[in-house]
């Protein structure tokens, strides 16, 4: 055992992946936990979920980033806890694992508003597994609408909705309708897949919120284009597996028959930043996001820092900054937190963490996007390029570059899905 | 309706799918019954199971194949049974489906010798979803190897058992010995795989008994230089989850503490084999297959034709033939199927199926392999490039095959598996 700093990274996500490479040369030990072995490139998951792209495509395994990295252990466990005074992170099965600096990227998973029986009803697609459900959930909705005698029946399975028009909410709104409108079109016998009504339902007044409303605009313009029907200032109040109930700003409600739901909406942040915020006293906000400071780090503990969709920022002015729980923001954290560790180690300080805001990105469909580069906003095919090019950049893996590219090119000239399996149990 | 004769095919594996395929300007309604939305090819299953490639990269959905083909419908459905006399084919949740000719390709089965209780702990990777589960498992065992602080426990999570030295137990074989030796053994910091073992049993006196002895030899002897040992003239008798227990030929048993095995032995034909047997006064041998007349019809039933590795073929003297259970019977038994149909529209007859056997083909590890191409044996780099040329060409879709290609070449020159996730549940 060397005798060099220990750093635990807890979660091998964005953020803890750049905190994990940014200390590359630094002389420390390095211990990245996750309970899976693979990162996961997740502004792409949603590809999985309608069959665009496959798994391996998505995700690269934690060990092959750090193959020749001997400072770095990973460790595929899951985390249950902390002891802060004796630096010990808790496992499920394995012993403690001691740090001299922990940086804890947990991420979140969507909020159900209390509702937590709709998690079954009205699946995330946030993690592979949950992808990969939803891929087949979409695929037997057809599949049994080609089947069914009853025309009523058969308008609920070919109905879709889409809770939340974030950016996940509204790409997957896009891919299900191309999939219905070009994809499948020739692919069945008895029912017109073109007939799919795909709805977006959104509390706000406007799709992308996080975008200027111009590119809002646009987008709902692309979004119907494709198929889409925008649902805006309706919030859904029931979801019973076999229709959804949506309730309108006036208070009139409608429930609409669908077989098939999907969530996207709320943010949940790991239960570790609760945890955190017991053990520490720091904030912790409605959504369970927990307060760090200035330089990431937990009051009283300048030793353990937390970043991600998991954090809300504390400004030197005090106030809390509440960051879009996006890749590029956990990227810079995770940078962040390796160059304070860097600095440390040499006793130096560095200024307090700030987000540079590049801009934002969301597809609408096939050759169709938004970019608000801020001192540029381009929607349609040139936003799209713009998409692709930074999508295939920080995938991970040459291989996966290279595997994406192709099916996309693929798909872009075919209207092709080859990866349109269903592999789950039917009634997953 | 059209009142086309209708020609409903039973499964889309090899046979079924080539069936259809040449009925393609046929003057009959075509359905194609598969309980799978894709078609999946096996002979490169047992690479999902290993990482080395996607599960949409062996599989391609059986819509998008018959896309532009409007005389073929492909249905979605478990089928139950038959009704010949009124010539229906009995689905589990949709109503009969009528047929002037039927065609059965139900594949087969691993048979586990009466010992059903080993299925769980031995499982097979002939399905899509098995091969994934097994991927979880051999990748979790190098996890979990890692963690585990006791030598003996260790040792057995890294002990890789293969019942059956056929083609894909010597190809699973390989591929968890390179596995081990090139893709992860850089991967670990506190195991080292390389001292994997991975062991081959095989109650046969050689490996691959469906080549020539100077094969089998070169084979075991390539299959020994990446690091599997062959257990020939052993039988396994138990296995328990902890250890497996196999008996030599003179008597003396061993129990060797393994905690994955994976079983690729026997053979167990469709269900439905036995049902046409009993319906049809057919014979039905000890693994289930059912003997098929000359032309593959059943026995007073012109209309009913079987194939595949289901069935055994009566030739014209009243010899019985097993066939391999290979793709290129199946294939060849579905290019006849079609030919057959379309002959009787013509009112013409066909002479009695044949099989012409144009080689065998089995791969060892990275550029090796064995082809015995009858005129001609090869072992070693150019057999493994007859083995990649062959493969490739047999891939359904174009995108699978360029797919494939580049997995193969970046393997090939980096010894890395991309696709080593760990996606289904830990202990599945």
């Amino acid at each position: 055992m060397s005798s060099r700093p220990k750093v635990v990274i807890v979660g091998g996500g964005f953020g803890g992946l750049q905190a994990a490479t940014h200390l590359k040369s630094a002389d420390v030990d390095i211990t990245l936990v996750d309970r899976r072995n693979f990162h996961l490139f997740q502004p792409l998951t949603y590809q999985v979920a309608t069959g665009a792209l496959s798994p391996g495509e998505v995700a690269y395994p934690l060990r092959a980033i750090f193959k020749r990295r001997r400072n770095v252990e990973v460790l595929m466990a899951e985390v249950n806890g902390f002891e802060l005074d004796s630096r010990q992170v808790l496992l499920e099965s394995e012993p403690p694992l001691p740090y001299d600096t922990l940086i804890v990227g947990g991420g979140s998973s969507y909020s159900y508003f209390g509702h937590d029986d709709w998690r079954q009803l009205a699946p995330e697609i946030k993690s592979l597994e949950s992808a990969l459900a939803m891929r087949g959930r979409i695929l037997t909705a057809f599949e049994h609408a080609e089947t069914e005698q009853d025309a009523d029946a058969r308008r609920a399975l070919l109905t879709f909705v889409i809770v939340g028009a974030g950016p996940t909410g509204v790409e997957m709104a896009g891919q299900i309708a191309e999939l219905a409108r070009d994809t499948v079109a020739s692919d069945f016998r008895k029912i017109d897949p073109r007939e799919a009504r795909v709805l977006l339902v959104e509390t706000a007044d406007r799709v992308l919120t996080a975008f200027p409303p111009s590119l809002s605009r646009r987008a709902a313009r692309s979004l119907q284009r494709i198929g889409v029907t925008p649902l805006l200032q309706h919030t859904v109040v029931g979801i019973d597996g076999e229709s959804v109930t949506v309730s309108a700003q006036d208070g009139d409600s409608e429930t609409i028959p669908a077989r098939t739901v999907i969530w996207a909406a709320g943010v949940n942040a790991s239960p570790l930043a609760r945890q955190l915020g017991e053990l520490t006293g720091a904030e912790v906000d409605r959504a369970g996001r927990l307060t760090v400071e200035p330089d990431l780090t937990l009051p009283g503990h300048p030793e353990v820092l937390a970043l991600g969709d998991m954090v809300r920022v504390r400004r030197e002015n005090g106030e809390v900054e509440t960051l879009p729980g996006v890749a590029p923001v956990a990227m810079q954290q995770g940078r962040y937190a390796a160059k304070l560790v860097r600095a440390r180690l040499d006793n130096k300080t560095i200024g307090p963490f700030h987000y540079r805001d590049k801009g934002n990105l969301a597809t609408i469909g096939r050759a169709s996007a938004v970019a608000d580069l801020h001192f540029l906003r381009l929607s349609g095919f040139l936003a799209w390029i713009t998409w692709l090019t930074v999508h295939l950049w920080y995938l991970v893996g040459f291989q996966n570059r290279m595997l994406v590219f192709i099916r996309w090119s693929i798909s872009f000239f075919t209207r092709g899905r080859g990866a349109r399996l269903i592999t789950a149990q039917r009634d997953a």
